[in-house]
């Protein structure tokens, strides 16, 4: 990717934690969000969590970490009897940044793991961020 | 910030344009919301916009670049007045990993140019992704 415009640099995050879930491979996103997810927060970060409140909704932002390459048109979940679509207008993993975000249901926080439904990350996706939805 | 655990690796980002609007330092995420933004794209990515369509709501992943460190509990909107919640409960720009993540309505596409309302970041804000809502 050659680009060229006002504040292009890199940006690098560190994670604040992972994913662990049954998923070791990629699956249908449906089927991982109708399974529960721990989010394994790094235990510096706790005290961050304070205020986050079982039943609410929270954005995770995390990283496609097996995500190779990606084309700027795709046929939507790589269905090729669908027409190509540019990728912004996809979730696919495959994206110029891979990053992901979706917004799942707290189930529970217990120390640093949270508990979350509706996450379609695999196991050991690193988490780059969590807000209120 | 140290933090220990399986995939905790840095990970790296490169911007894939950036936020043009009146708001060159920050003001009340309400005002810049309620103002219309422009995001200028790469020119080499304009094909991954096909298929958004006008009136649709997208969501921008961006990076809080004059963000400098954080607090892990903190006053809402910086109000002494509130008391200090963690920042996973909070949006604030000031997190360990400062990327924001805002719904936008899709007002046109010109070209490498999307003009959007709803958006709360400044001009020169660098946008790394951009997906359907």
């Amino acid at each position: 990717m050659s680009i060229s415009f006002r504040n292009d640099e890199p940006v690098t995050f560190r994670p604040i934690g992972y994913v662990k879930n049954d998923f070791d491979e990629p699956a249908a996103p449906d089927q991982i969000r109708a399974a529960e997810s721990q989010i394994i927060l790094a235990p510096t970060l706790v005290e961050g969590l304070q205020g986050l409140e079982v039943g609410q909704q929270i954005v995770v932002i995390f990283h496609f970490h097996r995500s190779q390459g990606y084309a700027l048109r795709q046929h939507p979940r790589g269905d090729e009897s669908r027409p190509p679509r540019g990728v912004f207008a996809l979730r696919s993993p495959q994206r110029p940044n891979p990053i992901g975000v979706t917004v799942v249901d707290l189930l529970a926080v217990e120390g640093n793991v949270l508990r979350v439904r509706g996450l379609d990350a695999i196991n050991g996706t690193p988490v780059l961020d969590l807000k209120p939805a």
